[in-house]
């Protein structure tokens, strides 16, 4: 078997502006970034917003295991097989960041012959979205310290900045700092830390914005500190919106790419989806849907986390009514929910297959609750059985989903073609789409209803801390807003090791924080990592490129 | 007088194709970056290696003062005037960091009727080489801090480490900051700071590589650190420059864009000319030389700084044969320099011009002891009397150089004709180019050169922490290379205090710094800067962009 990039290297790409035209994109709504990437212009959009929207089509997944998924394959190869099947689709996805590309994972934009192109550009600097949003959060970070510096008239407490610098780099060393160290020219010496450029509210408020008034206006609404009389600071204040904006001004456009097929993909934004909402840019959904007859799109991590954020923050915000959920998972990741290590899951194992899949289970009941119809897409190992298979499929109906198997990592399209159909009958169902909390309930009744209708706890335990910020976030207009929550995307509960279904537990909501701007509420139930560092033996030792620029070691 | 952006704004730039296409250029050895700015791929040198070069002019200046001499516009406008009187020519300039841009500076791309356009491009993320600098040198920064964290095989002392992370961004707070605090898992506590992009060694290696290959070497080859028994510790040891590479794979190739009458420019990399050599890429100006048949180019800061680095760093690196050299000058920095104060320096002041013409002169000097032909810019302001331009030509005459009145800032092209004209006479003349030093004199000597016939000190003192560095850096083979002096800009000496043309004064060398990649010592003479901060009133409080996406405030 090739790797991945054998794989894309090998492949011959069709020149965007074809793809464009075959989407009957003008020439001038098309920014070229070298051959085979673009930008789609505000006059696009603006031509298109009164045509009808196509099907919305959301890819989420089980929650993730350590034997593998395959969500962005999946969504991959399902708008590829959409082709096959005589349908017109977009595929619309989150840019991935060079963080984990140097850590463990390698490139993060598909698998095997469902892959998103050109992969090595896509996975290092693609076009600079990430760089834009790093230098806009770093510059209000230095106007933060500078005015402080410069004789601090909002009178910004040290003690409560809430804004942390990034980069686009996996570096624990810089979890942890202070700065303003050397003396009086040296500024202002307090804690600090850097956070990844996915995790920073200008990525969230990037994938939120409708247009670039909007923008601004979300980039100047940040909380950025409080004052010693503790009073909210706001981004605004610091007068830094309109230079943040401009440093933006070509990011909050959508990126034009392919996959290995030639399948049209926009790719645009790629906010954490625990601390903050971990879908693609709204932008890029609404484009996508005016341009094809179905819009394919995918949320971050397990649907408890994803999908619940993209139908509640994200479709709530956008007014998106999405027609049809898939829910993909594997044979593997349901017997290693059932409790058989990584290494076994290769072997067939009913009994574990039959104490895991309640796991699935609850995510298409979960998924079923917001009144879209759901089909199981389970991609396809060499190592699956046909009696496990067959148990799968017959489990899925009898709750409720409908079921394809997905053999697009080894066939590309072809191989989801059954799938393709499926999510087509599906998406031909009456869809009755309805976020599963209403907009006007105290943040506190917003969590508990995440908590017991989606995670199937018993209740919510907040901490003295979480209380406050409670409180504080209320005083400042929050409860207005939807609820993010953090939690691990290992479990349906708060704590990692709770595999499968897990019940009789209580949720714990340690910390809460206003993303003012991105405009959410997020709670903290438990720890959660903003700054991610390298393993042992990095990627990155691996990674090189030769004399005629081939780029090797991605993955 | 409209602003520069206006100007900008205002003019129809030709797409960037159509300036390829004038160039003889083809269209796959192009890679568009939207419809005016691209990238020119290796395969472009590679067809016309063999081709004979233009002449290479580089346009210096005086010391900076604070009333402004305008060397960027100078060089923009000198590119169009040669097309003016019937030459080819094409512009060779370093790219702009967004910190300046969002201090006190503005924009970094010329001025008036003389820029380099898209402005707003260029001044923000351009075609984002800063960012893909700014990526590769924290890689390996984080790789080096995760080395520690992972059992440092290497054995690296955290107090000896010499590399630092860098942003695109003027941020003081960063100079001095402590990492890796807040317990064993994140990271080891030391010592650190954060410096600007364009002072990295990274940035001065992209700038001096001669290909993708020769990049790769040098970037393996920079000193990070020393280990517990004082050995070094480079960046291979690392295994970091294959992934560094790879993210430098597009940033290695030059930008192609134009000014505003249309003159091809190709602007690539811009290092720090205090603690690095401050010139633009040897890529770019061995491109426009094949390209043209005449390339003008520029050095950072004044002769002293700039143009000694050009010549003896990247001339004698690059095997560069410059044919002539500009000295931008203004009549008001002359009487600066002759004692008057910023604001007076609009009247006629005829006896202060005489005591300050002496840093011209200086500089005039210093340039023909390369054995290259001398025109002086005087670049008009309304204020300047008949009777001073009178003088200050007279006395270029009498030092050897000849003469002309540039009037680009107000009208493009147009206004450098005579300067044009002048130039490619004295391109004409034979060239005698040689460096001021001997490239195996020990590195003690080459400074002790420098001192003495470019900056005119009576000699050199070390402290007692520079004879040390002297020493090592001698061990590792340092006395091999050329030397980077990092000295004030604003004077010949090394007090920034001492205008026109110190003399009688000693040069202090306070310590010094291997640049192994980049391959140069770095001497450093007082303290240099490497973060800059932010005024009190950032020019970001006043940059904005609009619904439609036009940029204000960068000027």
């Amino acid at each position: 078997m090739l790797t991945d990039i054998e794989i894309a290297q090998q492949t011959k790409m069709t020149p965007i502006t074809e793809i464009a035209a075959s989407l009957g994109i003008r020439e001038e709504e098309l920014e070229p970034y070298g051959r085979f990437k673009a930008k789609l212009n505000d006059s696009l959009y603006n031509r298109l917003k009164d045509r009808k929207d196509g099907k919305l089509i959301l890819v989420t997944a089980i929650n993730p295991t350590p034997a593998g998924e395959g969500k962005t394959t999946t969504t991959a190869g399902l708008g590829e097989a959409m082709a096959k099947i005589g349908k017109n689709a977009v595929i619309a996805l989150r840019e991935p960041s060079l963080g984990p590309v140097f850590g463990v994972k390698g490139g993060a934009a598909g698998g095997g012959y469902a892959q998103v192109v050109p992969m090595e550009d896509i996975n290092l600097h693609f076009t600079g979205d990430m760089h834009a949003l790093t230098s806009a959060n770093n510059l209000l970070c230095a106007m933060l310290d500078n005015h402080m510096q410069q004789g601090n008239e909002l009178r910004i407490d040290q003690r409560r900045v809430l804004i942390k610098r990034c980069l686009d780099m996996n570096d624990r060393a810089l979890r942890n700092v202070v700065v303003g160290l050397g003396g009086k020219m040296n500024g202002i010496p307090r804690e600090d830390g850097f956070i990844i450029t996915v995790a920073s509210e200008v990525m969230a408020i990037l994938c939120l914005a409708a247009d670039s008034s909007d923008l601004k206006e979300r980039l100047g609404n940040i909380l950025v500190a409080y004052n010693l009389d503790g009073e909210p600071v706001y981004a605004k204040d610091l007068k830094a919106e309109g230079a943040m904006a401009a440093l933006l001004r070509d990011a909050i456009n959508p990126n034009l790419v392919q996959t290995l097929e030639g399948t049209p993909v926009i790719m645009h934004g790629g906010p954490f989806a625990n601390i903050a909402h971990g879908c693609n840019s709204v932008r890029a959904t609404r484009l996508a849907l005016k341009l094809a007859d179905y819009c394919i799109t995918e949320a971050g991590f397990g649907s408890d986390l994803g999908a619940e954020k993209f139908f509640d923050i994200k479709c709530r915000l956008a007014g998106l009514r999405p027609n049809a959920v898939v829910v993909v998972a594997t044979a593997r990741a349901l017997k290693y929910n059932g409790g058989v290590p990584k290494a076994e899951t290769g072997n067939e194992n009913l009994e574990a297959l039959k104490k895991g899949i309640v796991n699935l289970g609850a995510h298409i009941q979960n998924m079923r609750k917001y009144g879209v119809p759901v089909v199981v897409a389970i991609n396809r190992f060499d190592s699956d059985t046909d009696a496990e298979l067959a148990y799968i499929e017959q489990y899925c109906k009898e709750n409720g989903a409908d079921f394809a198997l997905s053999e697009v990592f080894a066939k590309g399209g072809e191989g989801g073609m059954e799938l393709a159909r499926k999510v087509c009958a599906a998406a031909e169902q009456p869809s009755d789409f309805h976020p599963i909390y209403a907009g006007d309930l105290p943040v506190r009744e917003k969590i508990a209803t995440i908590a017991k209708e989606i995670y199937g706890a018993d209740g919510v335990t907040y901490t003295a801390q979480a209380e406050k910020a409670l409180k504080e976030i209320a005083a400042l207009g929050g409860d207005a807003l939807p609820v993010c929550i953090a939690k691990t995307q290992y479990s349906l509960s708060d704590n990692a090791a709770l595999l499968g279904r897990p019940a009789g537990f209580q949720i714990t909501i340690r910390d809460l924080r206003l993303s003012n701007g991105a405009g959410f509420v997020v709670a903290y139930a438990g720890d959660i990592m903003t700054m991610p560092g390298l393993p042992k033996r990095p990627a990155a030792e691996r990674i090189d490129v030769d004399a005629s620029g081939k780029i090797s070691g991605l993955f």
